[in-house]
């Protein structure tokens, strides 16, 4: 059996305004229905002989990542939650050991959460050789054909072939300066390193111990503290945190005499970039690609993206990126994009929000949308999931108006627990002990005004929180 | 005594998302702390010898033309209400029958609403001039000292010297090619047509009887039919709309052999574009004007203006205009500003809302915001101004939720009347009649939480209105 393992632990703000720290690039929507994270896991999923999928995630993004699962019916290997963040192989080292608890002979096909795939049917067959590859105990990885001297990428050089359209590596190079890049495209031995591997999870334990044994016996120590909560498996923190901050390429790859790779060609984007959203993206014949709600006069060669209830009109622009959410719009030269990453640091520097969160901001029972704010009052669109509930829960420096708008709402509050259903309202008195709960089978939307001297969202004393926050 | 008369008619769209139709560009603060028509009125008001200021403005914009005037502190002559827009020659009729009516000497200086002028001095000196060539009986127009031949503008053409700093005008010459505006410039005895107007009353209403009757006696009529409403004169809309639809200048400066001009340069502007306004604010070493919450990277020669709890990012682009709104958002690039034209047209033909309104939408009550909206629901934030009072009324199709965040605020509910506080709420049931005023000497402030099936501002029966709108 085949078991998929996706590594989601990136917290990418090269997307941003659309991706932030809680909501990274992998979980948005950029073409299609699906978010990348979903679209990785149902190609895996589809897969022949594919287990269910393991995920590998930061624990600030586990609700997110659960509730992404279920929207697409994928039933849930496991999701190993990070407690840090420490590069790719102890992330996969966390995924091979909890693989070969249950199953010694496991093969692993690691994936990156936020990678595009246009050629599904390629990428099977590549699976497939990488299969017949780590069976004869081949550490492989997949290498993309390069169309063009990419300089953003690492490449593999081939060595020998081995058969099952795979050859053993020859070489890791880092990411080159142009003409270097341009020499390998001549040769065409050169792929671009995808961050995509296949092997046998022993094989891959085995190779750790020899090269890479301070990540072994980190991810070993945070393994056996496993707890499981909820859906999710929580490692030792210590434990996992005393781990090298390595790459499986670094540790691994680069050091095995057991690397192989299999080349494939399967229109891959690892969408590092707006201008390579743009470029993977169908556009007009003007070269634009709009999404949302958005007039143009004379625009060309543009990404524009509007937000929910906003418009926005171009004129006689071209090459450029322009991308609006509730709280923050970017507006970019196309070949500029890679600064986005500079105006990040600003805001960090500046001690903003805009890096970290959207207005909207998801948890575990739904969302809210901070709609309005005033000097004394903040208005909130909440929206809870059915079955869903916040937890029991007070303030000391707000009160509360409730005002349902659709579905029905349990109210606690106090002593008292009643139904308040759409065009009914409630009011939370400073202080009092509540909880909002959505009984039915449709969403619950209602609006809060709070009232007070401070409405920082750190003003909540949970007293009970079936999703074990504390 | 010098009677400014302001002609506050505009409903330009060239300074879309910021200005609409019911807030153009005259009432909109884009320099400094008050609105181009404020300035207008100010500036006049310093005059020496200025009388109270009469203001021309359409039906529409009433309500915000008596606020502004308020803020500002400045006693008011009169309000005349344009039924129906008709250039500018049957307004200055309007204005001027107002005026002999009390008083048959009058002069007035004729101000556009919407123009910048930086060098007061300059334009006093110039007003000085003018009122003594008026005093002999000419028609002065104001010529502006071109500073580049600008080929948007229609130009003067000087004659005879008439003393005082004056000449006879020429000839009037319409919006020439770029070689002509260059001759023009060259030649050193061309103007700009400012729009600016300095004669006795009388005399104009005698070159409209000689050179327009029919404008004349449309606007005869109409005034003959003039009610007051509140602060508002509100002449007979039959009779006005019966006038020829024309400009002062076609209809009696062209036309009159009284003609004068007095040449001024007084860092004058009528700021017809975005990429006009970019020309006369200040701007940082980069050649930036920014406004709001802006952060940049390698941005030149750009004009960013973001709006309320909302920044703007940009990167690597140079010569834009971008103008945020909460609705909408403009990217233009800066010397094809005047296509914002044809954005307005294209959000007319697909009969959109977003060059009419802005979201947040004023009445002579105050203020409401569409914050978030729905499928059954909609949610405003309602500011009312001291001593002010929605009208009493019912709707057929939605019930109302009101909390209110800051202020007091008296509340009609059927029989019941009654105050509510800071952190207090009251329910509005469908179809029962209700009033909000504010009896106090603060904003009040509320959320209105609208649920119903149908949520159009049209849903409304007024009962009793103190501004008098049915």
């Amino acid at each position: 059996m085949l078991h998929p393992v996706v590594l989601s632990g990136g917290s990418g703000s090269r997307l941003w305004p659309l991706s932030r720290q809680n909501q990274p690039k992998q979980f948005l929507t950029l073409i299609g229905d699906h978010s990348l994270f979903q679209e990785t896991i149902l190609r895996a999923n589809a897969l022949p002989d594919a287990g269910a999928p393991v995920t590998v995630c930061a624990e600030d993004h586990r609700f997110m990542v659960g509730e992404q699962l279920q929207a697409i019916g994928v039933a849930n290997g496991a999701i190993l939650l990070e407690p840090i963040a420490r590069n790719t192989a102890p992330a996969i080292a966390l995924a091979a050991l909890h693989l070969v608890a249950s199953e010694p002979e496991a093969t692993m096909l690691v994936l990156p959460a936020d990678h595009l795939i246009e050629d599904v049917e390629a990428f099977r067959d590549a699976v497939a050789r990488a299969t017949a590859l780590a069976d004869q105990d081949w550490l492989v990885t997949f290498g993309i054909h390069p169309d063009y001297p990419e300089t953003g990428y690492g490449y593999i050089a081939r060595g020998e072939s081995l058969g099952e359209g795979g050859y053993q590596v020859s070489r890791f190079v880092e990411k080159p300066d142009l003409a270097t890049a341009e020499g390998y495209l001549a040769e065409g031995t050169y792929a671009w390193n995808s961050g995509m591997f296949l092997f046998k999870a022993q094989r891959f334990i085995d190779e750790l111990a020899r090269h890479a044994p301070g990540i072994l016996s980190a991810a070993r120590a945070a393994y056996a503290q496993a707890q499981r909560d909820l859906d999710f498996i929580r490692v030792g923190k210590e434990a996992f945190a005393a781990s090298p901050n390595d790459s499986i390429d670094y540790a691994v790859m680069e050091k095995t005499d057991r690397a192989a790779v299999v080349p494939v060609s399967c229109g891959w984007s690892d969408i590092g970039s707006w201008s390579s959203l743009w470029a993977v993206a169908e556009r007009d014949e003007n070269g634009n690609r709009y999404e949302g709600d958005v007039i143009s006069v004379d625009t060309t060669g543009s990404l524009v993206r509007a937000s929910e209830r906003r418009m926005i009109a171009t004129i006689g622009v071209e090459d450029l990126v322009i991308v609006d959410t509730p709280d923050a719009t970017l507006v970019a030269r196309k070949d500029r994009v890679q600064d986005v990453k500079t105006i990040v640091d600003k805001l960090k520097q500046a001690g903003r929000q805009e890096h970290l969160f959207h207005r909207k901001v998801y948890r575990p029972w739904g969302n809210y949308d901070s709609i309005d704010m005033g000097e004394r009052f903040q208005v909130k669109r909440i929206v809870v999931k059915p079955g869903a509930a916040l937890s029991l829960q007070k303030h000391h420096k707000r009160a509360e108006h409730w005002i349902v708008v659709s579905g029905v709402a349990e109210v606690t509050c106090d002593d008292k627990v009643f139904d308040l259903h759409e065009n009914e309202s409630t009011y939370i008195p400073l202080g009092s002990v509540h909880r909002l709960r959505n009984n039915g089978t449709e969403l619950v939307e209602l609006i809060e005004v709070q009232s007070g001297a401070y409405l920082g969202e750190d003003d909540i004393v949970r007293l009970e929180d079936v999703y074990g926050r504390s």
